[in-house]
């Protein structure tokens, strides 16, 4: 267990060796939980203290501000030391997000090797499988045996993020199989790798979409996996780890977009006021513009209004079912799209499947509202007007909210624009033009 | 690459012997992709063209109805061998999703040991680490060396679902150290296994949530975790393909949730419609009554209304705006208290950071507001009402939809129920009466 009291203590009283002690028996997610906590000087006393192994370990997992104000306080030969032993993929991470001062320190002190791979992997655009890959992995050509593998992996082994995929290369270094440790330990070691390793592999190119490669991984219980450039040589390997981030990360966005705002890039509690507002304004705006044709709409309708005044009681309550209703299929319809269920080849299906289902959820609550209405106001042709405007205003939300995100998905639109906010201030204007036209036809007004 | 109509062809045409040679060339997620393709007879005929193992890692990947229809076409030994062959969670798996007569009939020609060992993973509750961990793992005693463990591994490792991580325990089942393969190749082979052991290992509890275990997974990197017991005898590990289904099931869950709506338990086109209608209209009742009750708030204006019915036309906007505010702010913090990035300490943080983003956001929207009905309406009061209103509404709504499913988690309740639907029926309510009340203060109503 982690103890973060007593090694304030230790801190405290400048028990620095039994600190020490304490803190290399954790783990480096742990510790960097720790720093994180910390003012800046604390943290980069601690720091200090750590190995040059654990150092780096600890440095990958600390938010981009305490690595800023880490890096800031280090001697050159400490930089080095760190950016040298982190492996590469997080080096690129860690370098993309600091000012360009602090990477320009930070590549003068990085061995010319490193400063090249970093550099190679920061050229890949965001979200792509080139900008998540490591370049630090086991490949070895195909006609040695399975015990001169295993030497080869020895060697190379401890600097690389998985030894357990190994990739068999040719001289060009096209890949032509890949074998897992797995593989290797159970087969008998005077093997050729050639004989054993896998042929039918799944391989992602550098610009494919990090979903994408996302799905992969969930459809073939994959590990890791090789990337590939134009000319099919292997250039990188993606992990796991880095693919349950992905997949995290991905439906946060969707969570935001689908709440009418701007992806952030930071966690909420890390985000500036003006970053938050900037995030939510521009949508909020375009929403309220909608709003304010839904009022025109009504403006049409202000002499019914005028007649019976009691009509726009009903208001808030049909355009509210009507907005819940088409959010409700747009959200099944949005996510089925993000988790590959559903493709645009489903588009009939799925209006067939939402006419259905709006028909029953529909009738049911029209009913709940005509036995209300009649009760409460004694008025059956009012009764009959909102439970008909309730009906076809559910059976329109929800096929509209499961068909309006294929339809952006076709447009190459982003489905997940297409959610709450949106299809409720469509519903909005809808369910009014409804409810005043068969108020109009069938009430007194 | 798999070529479908190539498949479809050599079956149409009967060329069994070629399609035979091209399936088990294919990843068996691919199989089982084609199989779902195909009416039941002809997937039972490919089916059975498959190789024992392969056969079992496609059966693993089918969907429950498809398994269904292979097993009752399957004779006993068939059964027996798929079975038998099966990961041991994914066994349990699939056991859950039969009939009974599938299950008596299944378990009926499992061995004893599997028999026993499904019916033990059963018992756990679902969503619970006991439930997706698998007892198949490589265990071992501390005092052996590293060339005996991998002597072990190869012995018992073709069985387990993973061997790169391996688990030290004492003659009681007790967990002392876990120990990777990498670790175990990159060590003299003449070492105890006790001496490279990490000692400093995270563990589940059969009964921890899923969503708790997941969050394990991401911070400390793992491949696999192991699952004790009350006593701390290990009696699972969990691996990390396992743990990508869950990401993404709870996201979706979530999803769901915050549209108003019961979480769906198979993929919606998988759903049926009397399934679908169920999840959806509990919510959509209880919603629709609650905009009966801002209809109720709406009737105690009814004299406002007819005084001035221009004023209803704004009322869309200026709900359906604090709807969306207090949406956004509300999706922000469920999904961070998912992610664990928030917890129940930060809620005074969180009612100032949105107390100060509202204020920016709804001034903005509020000048918009004024300049517009000033242009529009020339009347200066009821420029200053309607955004008067709007500023109060956003404010409102943001500090409510931060706070609200904070509120939410502390009383036990799942905070993404706090989402959209039931924030916007909210503001819907408090948004009408701050625009009246200041209506009937400033204007001639």
């Amino acid at each position: 267990m982690f103890n973060y009291n007593m090694l304030l203590d230790d801190l405290g009283s400048k028990q620095y060796q039994h600190l020490q002690t304490e803190l290399l028996q954790q783990n480096p997610a742990d510790i960097a939980g720790f720093l994180e906590t910390l003012e800046s000087e604390k943290a980069v006393v601690i720091f200090r203290m750590l190995t040059k192994d654990t150092a780096s370990e600890v440095f990958a997992n600390l938010f981009p501000e305490t690595q800023r104000s880490i890096i800031e306080a280090l001697t050159d030969k400490e930089i080095a030391a760190i950016i040298n032993e982190l492996y590469l993929d997080d080096a690129a991470d860690f370098i993309e997000e600091m000012p360009a001062g602090i990477v320009k320190k930070v590549l003068a002190n990085a061995r010319e090797d490193t400063r090249a791979q970093i550099n190679s992997l920061l050229q890949y655009p965001d979200n792509s499988a080139g900008s998540i890959m490591t370049v630090e992995f086991v490949d070895m050509p195909g006609d040695i045996t399975i015990a001169e593998a295993f030497g080869r992996i020895r060697k190379v082994g401890p600097d690389k993020e998985t030894i357990y995929t190994c990739y068999v290369t040719d001289g060009t270094r096209h890949l032509e199989g890949v074998v897992s440790v797995r593989k290797l330990l159970l087969s008998d070691s005077g093997a050729r790798v050639r004989d054993v390793m896998d042929t039918v592999f799944v391989a992602a190119r550098t610009l494919d979409d990090q979903e994408a490669v996302a799905h992969q991984f969930k459809k073939y219980d994959l590990l890791s996996l090789p990337v590939v450039d134009k000319e099919d040589r292997l250039v990188g390997i993606i992990t796991i780890d880095d693919i349950i981030d992905v997949v995290q990360e991905e439906a946060t966005e969707d969570f935001e977009k689908m709440a009418a705002m701007r992806p952030s890039e930071k966690p909420y509690l890390r985000t500036g006021i003006l970053s938050l507002a900037r995030n939510r304004i521009t949508w909020l705006l375009i929403l309220m513009i909608s709003g304010m044709i839904t009022g025109g709409i009504m403006r049409q309708y202000t002499a019914a209004i005028a007649a019976v005044p009691l009509l726009v009681t009903f208001v808030p309550m049909i355009t509210g079912t009507g907005g819940n209703a088409g959010s409700q299929s747009s959200t099944v319809v949005i996510r089925g799209m993000a988790l590959n269920e559903i493709g645009a080849q489903d588009f009939v299906r799925i209006w067939w499947k939402e006419l259905r289902t709006s028909l029953v959820v529909g009738a049911l609550l029209s009913a709940v509202n005509f036995v209300r209405v009649y009760l409460q106001e004694g008025d059956m042709m009012l009764g009959f007007a909102v439970s008909a405007s309730m009906l076809l205003t559910v059976i329109i939300a929800q096929t509209l909210g499961g068909l309006l995100p294929m339809v952006a998905r076709v447009c190459r639109a982003d489905p997940a624009v297409m959610a709450a906010p949106l299809i409720s201030t469509m519903v909005d204007a809808v369910s009014l033009i409804i409810f005043f036209s068969i108020a109009r036809l069938i009430l007194p007004v």
